[in-house]
């Protein structure tokens, strides 16, 4: 057998984890969904403004208590609280009925306390579908990777997606595009989650923009939550590129809302990493082409034109990035930036990038991708 | 909340599963992952023809055992043979180094005995990414599915699959082509198994013709076992559709060889379906599109364009089967195909496609998809 030379293996993992999907089924699945986690001692996360969702779906279930504590990036003393409830009622499953900050609060305490989670997830945060956890200590954010955070079920109904207003679904499947294109070149990208990206991203363009005229269409909620699983796998699989890196640290270093934030800057990493990334760019196109994106000549353009649709965010500033922590910022952004990014990056490039995206600027357009 | 009709939920599981996938990595990765795995009594399982590569690949690895009874469809014999084998070695670890039936006696110990496996797969059979299993007794194959017999961990090597002959390169390739293809009506198909169908399709319609030209391209060996893979965990999350019922019927009944007899029962299948499945089809059709089979007209007319490439296997007559047998193997798949199958079967539908199938005729090109 002849000699090859030995590179880096490409190293893909999967872990165990149950999907349940379909209309009413927060209704009609969870009770089976805690018997087949041989639970019985429930403990209910939710936020104040989603409690009576929460409260009606665990009607009949074993709940012994409820937390209703949870603030955006999962502050160290949100989690402390909850652990601490999950403790004192010997709760032996976590319920979170909500988005992103809700299944962040839950991963806190199956962090320490390894309780398996019940996600019913509210938004398209997709948090529910990986093995990364954060928590933020006096304004620094901490991530981490541990399976044992993972969700071991999930149940996605569509009718609790009915009443997300439309600022809302647009930012958060934003967000869950992001997970797509930013995983075909982020560090760990391999053919599984490069699949799920591309479906994906197909999945979310063509939903969301029937969403931003009916949000009460089951069937698009449907399809963007499923879109929504398969970005936040490919996600979890490929891990975090170059836009998640930047959005990791204006998160954490300016606080802005969360959704938007990535739906801004997507763009702007997108048309950066473009010339260096023809067969990742051209994957995006043909993805957004078949959802009925297609003629724009670019991957960028493409997008855009999606974001044209959905009256997508399209300003840093509106956040409240000022224009004098741009400097900053590409600092910080810096030493975050994979060395695996297709394009290397320099401190100019992420300056021009986040001027551009703090002013809403149009990102600049690289030429099309063949 | 408005009212909907609940209807059935979809259910997808995943299972925990490592992936090691690169040139060599059968040669620099196995003891870490042993290691892994804590294991430390390792029971080899190999045809006689793999043998030396087997025991090269595990020549510094802790095997306490070798089993080289393997033989195709897993009889219960040679079950019984490798788990004595296995208990009296008192063996911790199952390495298979092999194809479909060397993983499958593998995934017959761990059905019984509970022990990982840590699986080298060296065809595109794709056995190591389900947790289907099979075993035959007394001509009679039963299947069945349990996580326990999933391979703990899978390594990749593109370089062990460079000496597979050109005619086991096609027919295993286009059972890996099968695998997507059915997955995408199949009973459980939902969101992920269609992500990994429509990638895994289009990595082995790029793949497998450049391996009919040139075995050693490493770069194309690769893709195919990517495409392997995909195929797999697609197939693994949607079930048996149509076309594996029938080759289940066909191969238990008349011991036709796997591989090739997938490939000769698919087109013929695909264009069965075709006429009530038109979204199946499209992505059929855009898949082998993006992979340089464009322009066919149809799914079948782009799938047999690829077969013509390939000089792919065409008559189940040639494999085996008698045209005597037809009317008999018709009646044998009829009550097996699944209630949900796009188009509804008939015993004469049945005995019209195995016709054609036995001599080797062109399936019936039904009406372009669009």
């Amino acid at each position: 057998m002849s000699e090859a030379p030995a590179v880096e293996p490409t190293v893909f993992e999967s872990w165990s984890q149950r999907v349940v999907l379909g209309t009413g089924a927060a209704r009609t699945a969870l009770a089976g969904e805690i018997e087949r986690l041989s639970a019985s001692r429930v403990l209910l996360l939710a936020t104040e403004q989603e409690l009576p969702l929460a409260r009606e779906l665990a009607a009949s279930l074993p709940v012994v208590a409820t937390f209703t504590g949870v603030r955006p990036h999962v502050p160290v003393e949100v989690a402390e609280a909850a652990r601490a409830l999950a403790r004192s009622n010997d709760a032996d499953l976590l319920l979170s009925v909500g988005g992103g900050s809700t299944t962040g609060t839950a991963k806190a305490v199956a962090l320490s306390d390894r309780l398996p989670i019940l996600a019913v997830p509210t938004t398209y945060a997709g948090s529910e579908a990986t093995p990364v956890w954060g928590l933020t200590e006096g304004g620094r954010k901490v991530n981490g990777a541990d399976p044992v955070v993972l969700p071991r079920a999930v149940v996605y109904d569509p009718q609790l997606t009915v009443t997300l207003p439309e600022a809302m679904t647009v930012a958060s499947g934003l967000n869950a595009v992001a997970h797509c294109v930013d995983s075909l070149w982020a560090p760990q990208a391999n053919a599984v989650s490069t699949a799920l990206a591309v479906e994906g991203l197909r999945s979310l363009a063509q939903a969301l923009p029937t969403l931003v005229s009916d949000g009460g269409d089951l069937t698009a909620r449907r399809q963007a939550l499923e879109g929504t699983y398969l970005a936040a796998v490919a996600f979890a699989a490929a891990g975090s590129g170059m836009h998640h890196k930047i959005c990791h640290v204006l998160g954490g270093a300016y606080n802005l809302e969360h959704a938007a934030m990535h739906a801004v800057v997507l763009p702007h990493v997108l048309a950066f990493n473009t010339p260096s990334a023809p067969e990742e760019a051209s994957r995006v196109v043909s993805a957004l082409a078949s959802a009925g994106f297609g003629g724009h000549g670019s991957a960028v353009g493409s997008l855009l034109a999606l974001y044209d649709v959905l009256g997508a965010p399209r300003s840093l500033g509106a956040l409240g990035l000022s224009e004098t922590d741009v400097d900053e910022a590409a600092r910080l952004c810096l030493e975050k930036i994979p060395p695996s990014n297709p394009r290397p990056v320099g401190v100019t490039d992420l300056r021009a990038l986040l001027r551009r995206a703090q002013a809403g600027q149009t990102p600049t357009d690289p030429p099309a991708a063949t």
